[in-house]
């Protein structure tokens, strides 16, 4: 990948003059700055080159600030669906806010942009440590969330008529594109408000980042399903156990809690597309394995297969309700399922599991909770140095500033690479349902 | 309740000349019997009117047994759904015969009573200490279980074939009405097959029987839904959590767990109709809550509101295949709960939540455990003492023997009782919704 | 058991004449009653003889109650050590006062007992809906406990001064003894406040009651440890895995923690004296299990094998500070295990677990929880009813009243009963080591 | 830190002429390596000085392999104490040579390195993957493991004899020098045998490497037992919770728990020694928390104060029976608490919790379950590629090679750095108690 040095600066909203309050240490410079390719190939490639290596800042405090703590306010907002983790990412921007920095003024925005909508009159919520300190225990966010667009300008007249110096926001990709939107509005109106994101996206399809909040809760979870699935497949006859799962463009839910339960035969996903009749297609390996085995334990990607459900679609135009659940992949398969069985007359007792709701929704397990304390910090520290326009996220085992930009970057995953091989053996479906 | 004392004796297969090999003690004859009525005013009504109070036979080990250890070869069959605790049962079971009886001949029956049937061909398994020790530890049945009805003449061939002395029937109200039928034809061909029950209801709705196995546990699973239920409500704006529950005739599981984690703001059982439509119905008060709180949590018990499905179903009779889902009061509460709201203008949003299969594959927690490790005793006992067609219960917290035919006395939650007025209570649900 | 009849009446502060608020139904008589001896056997015995049978009230809603619940005020005192299900008990308790009585004055004494004593000014909080609502996610008490003794005037003094009409006692034996005085101290006085219990003894050694609050979850905990045990005892050579846990005067949670979980090879209990040394001691038994399997799981109840430590307390007097670890069972265990294998150079590697406050403090499960909601429902119409000097319990199955002396009671594990055998099966340890 | 690049190259047993077998893929060549010092600044320094910069092999598999699988003998030896995740690198490393490479003959040396000296007879188990499937829901290590050196040459001896080309070693830093004088033996006998290393520490205190595996699964565990201590301590008059936790030389488990649950006042580690008494130090610290709160929580590691055993120890000369626990940290500290406040006439209620052993021995989580399965696919690869005396490693987001003298290198805890500062500021203990 060659992208060119700059695209990776991050913009200050000004010269900072004001010296971080005592008690911070371990103040990291703006020059610190990992490399972006650190393999010994990139170095060489450079250095032969004489280009300048392109790279990262890192995350930290730094030594001047820019804004005054004592005249700043502070916003949370939280986006799109839920994910563990955002009440930590919360309650941690909070504390920062206060104790390391002594910012008072911290407000909460209900229900994602739409609250800085005056439409809906949602009255943001006043932040402090006595009501972030317990809610870390609980799943969700406490600010709640929403999804939808906001036009832009009225976003950014809110935030002005809220004095709020600083913007947290916590979402996906949509918001991200938002919240970059906004910082360019931002520049153009020549305010001097912080956009500090960081990404949310339970289905860790970021590319730039490790790892993103909230997903190893989500493995977590997602093999109490397997599990389950895999007991109600053994405990009748021919038993298929049918698993969704999050994932819309990429599955990496699915192909990481298939690693950790190793109860799983099939994994389907968006990058592996598969055919569902055929000699190889994925119903006749099934129909293959229920007979050699007497049961199957199925886990898909709600992603996956979105090529069966637009054809689908077409097929019930005549149905005037437009029944969104076609779209859906999970009951799709379910019904396939069951009717190739019974064209094959062959007796099978598929249970159809759907467990998103119960992982999306739960608190965030020991690590999770960690990291998003760290993000959270991280954040605060690129907000009160008047940096914007930018993420906080870890990459290469180090907390980075990356520009909002670097959100919209996919990851996905490489039917030919490691991890899929790897599902491939720990499933032992075959390489490829053609 | 009036009945004859003789409907609540047990059979014996005769006379019992064996002595119970050293090492059991505690044994109990089979005149100890609980009253049936144990009220004061059942004392006093039946020594008034000189009528023998009816009563129960107690459980325990004989101390002479009618089937001699060394030759005896039983089996266990296990029917229906899962529930958690069919495994420890298979374990008390067998390590009961084997320890205490010192009966080596074990099998288990696979699939349920279709395992019996030789069209299927499915083999028996054999079942040993060391097979059955660890199985606790997972969920599900070992032997699998099947739902469906098989001719009984053939069981009762299938068991003498197979030279089965005592077969261990765990399952639900169909698996023990079989199970009577099982043990009338036995005593028609003067077969001496003992048969004992082992009632198993996740829905908790036997009448004569303090708690049904795997409930506990059940609940306790059910709760983990209710909080994610409450936390996707909460984290939405107008959030409605929306769960569909077990519970076919009776709403048991649902109004306990609502009594266990306070969330819920609506449970809807068979026992309590509700109107959905009209000033007091269910959406007209849920609109009110939703207006007031902004969000929700509803439980729906499986069996709720079956008269909206009839009617839905005449609806849809142009619909060729029949789809089941229209049976479904969750999906169709679902859709009703949205269309409510698209019509009166209301954002709303729902998360829907079927957590079923994640509820009946668990492994029985720990009390669900002892209790089942208990039963299996008990019908070990019975078993080995030649007694027929009977159950084995907890009763007024003792244990008993109880024909098989009592299993088929539904315990329904009365509207008007202690256990729905305290639901009522904690949920702040109208009294009625009509 | 003989008893009089009169033993268990219950004391009404005086005449009730006030009707129950509307909403509340399932009005109880106080002449319900169920039989205290519910066998066929007893039920002859008593009418051959003419006597009349020995009964137990009925706990539930009173059509007439006591107090008027506009002036009534109410508090709530939790004693002794912590236990899962205390805050179920209050929060059920206030809830039951405020929304079906209409009670709105309640408050909690801090410390248990010395909260009512002024010499220590703690003071008590205001409890109400809002406070109480979410507290059963978290365990231990929000009122705190105490244990020790306060003198029994100034008890009574303190409840006057405090306007008290009811008080609600969570505690064990020592507190049960204390309200039973203390009722008598009112009644001298003439007072009219209402004494009621709710037994908590983790232990589950009350001979009346069915099951004390709080068990069920105490054996989930105590199985965790026993794997914890298995795995550290296998994943060593010769690994001992021992294990201390509650149970001073009966050895409930460790027998029935054993036979929930199958990985313990002894139990021992106080009601089951055991040799150490010896050909049939413990120690030698021990060493031949290891000799045969390598392995081994030792749980312990605290109050087992006391004999050995007042033998051992003989030989410590030289030691002037009285070392209270001397009196624990756990470490002596530990070290005389260790000795014995060292004197007989076998190399063992014991692991040492007690998870006793790991396992108090954690909230109650789910069947707890709707258990401690039951108690604290049944205690407040027992007050409001005007009763005292009682304690609700569930006795086959019902709720009742009992005078609070009967806590006094203590059920034990007979070592010739059908729980201990089940035991000794269940570990494969010998019926006597001496 | 400056070291010479070739102190980090790998040794090769010699060279690869075997194609790896069909369906293998991804291959990594020796030549791809990353950076030892990723930083812009280290970059500029080395291209300054011209100096060839440090960096480390990537791990992952080889297109040529050393050893033919047909005829390859590969072991596993796991040593040390438990930790979670122990099987899971077991099932990797026998599935990964099975399945992808075709190893069938697989063994498990029982006993850690003891299992290695014929003098103590254990036989080697065979591993499969029917017999690995299965082993990652248990904690612990299936090949159970010991402590304890043995003779380095013996150890060769033992390889040859049982035909031995790959031995896996789990564990420590010291079986890691083990391993690295055993490779070093191995070499001077110019044996063909590949010592691949998978570190294992559940301190999380090796400095190259990210994370340690089993250290999330003991955190995850560490805030159970935070979350007791905090309801004992609030649940008692001036209650204290004492935690005393692994962490020998280093206090991450300490200073993360910490930061995952909230509720700890007081971090105590190693590195960051503290006064005991004094107007500063710790007790008087605790004391005026104490008077302020009425509650504290302390997370002790069980490395910290150690410069009070060793004084404590000399006190104790007069001791006859030389008693470990004065060693004891935990113990130590309770005393200590406990006489503080006696000589001080204040009132405390202390509960000391030691969950050490109810960490190191449940299953990994998910997290660590996935982590454990890939680091024991990396060393297979390594090991088919005749790669030896190195371990494999994650570092900076990268799985690479590193000698396994890399494993000597500790990683503490900076008391100036992040890291400690945030454990500061989340406890609000001062930044030295002198």
């Amino acid at each position: 990948m060659k992208e060119n040095c700059f695209d990776l600066s991050i913009t200050d909203l000004g010269k900072r003059c004001i010296h971080s309050p005592p008690g911070i240490s371990g103040y990291v410079e703006d020059s610190k700055r990992i490399l972006f390719d650190s393999t010994l190939d990139g170095y060489n490639s450079c250095r032969d080159s004489q280009e300048i290596p392109l790279s990262v800042e890192l995350a930290g405090p730094r030594e001047n600030i820019f804004f005054d703590p004592a005249k700043t306010k502070a916003a949370i907002v939280t986006c799109g669906g839920l994910c563990p983790g955002i009440n930590d990412v919360i309650r941690s921007i909070t504390m920062g806010l206060y104790f390391r920095y002594g910012v008072k003024n911290i407000i909460g925005i209900k229900y994602g942009f739409r609250g800085l909508n005056p439409d809906y009159a949602h009255k943001p919520v006043q932040l402090s440590p006595d009501i972030v300190k317990d809610i870390t225990s609980i799943g969700g966010s406490i600010l709640s969330c929403s999804r939808g667009h906001q036009e832009i300008p009225r976003l950014a007249a809110a935030l002005e008529n809220l004095n709020i110096n600083i913007l947290f926001c916590v979402g996906g990709d949509g918001t991200m594109r938002a919240a970059a939107q906004l910082t360019q509005e931002i520049a153009r109106q020549n305010l001097k408000i912080a956009i500090v994101g960081i990404p949310k996206t339970i289905d860790n399809d970021l590319n730039l980042i490790e790892k993103s909040f909230g997903f190893d809760t989500a493995i977590s979870e997602t093999v109490k399903a397997i599990r389950c699935a895999h007991v109600e497949a053994k405990g009748a006859f021919n038993g298929i156990g049918l698993i969704k799962i999050m994932g819309r463009l990429s599955g990496h839910i699915a192909a990481s809690a298939a690693l950790a339960q190793n109860d799983v035969n099939f994994v389907l996903i968006p990058e592996a597309p598969f055919a569902l009749a055929g000699k190889n297609g994925f119903l006749s390996v099934l129909q293959q394995r229920i007979k050699l085995r007497g049961h199957a334990v199925i886990l898909v990607a709600e992603g996956a297969g979105q090529e069966y459900l637009r054809t689908a679609d077409e097929h019930s135009e005549t149905d005037p309700s437009g029944n969104i659940r076609l779209h859906d992949i999970g009951i799709f398969l379910k019904n396939e399922i069951e009717n190739h069985f019974r064209k094959n007359e062959l007796e099978i007792n598929l249970k159809y599991i759907e467990p998103s709701y119960m992982i999306r929704s739960v608190p965030a397990n020991a690590s999770d909770s960690i990291y998003c304390s760290s993000l959270g910090q991280y954040a605060v520290h690129a907000g009160m140095a008047g940096k914007t326009g930018l993420l906080v996220a870890l990459m290469k085992d180090e907390y980075v500033h990356l520009p909002i930009s670097a959100a919209a970057t996919r990851r996905r995953i490489d039917p030919k690479g490691n991890l899929w091989l790897r599902v491939l053996e720990s499933t032992g479906q075959p390489q490829t349902m053609k």
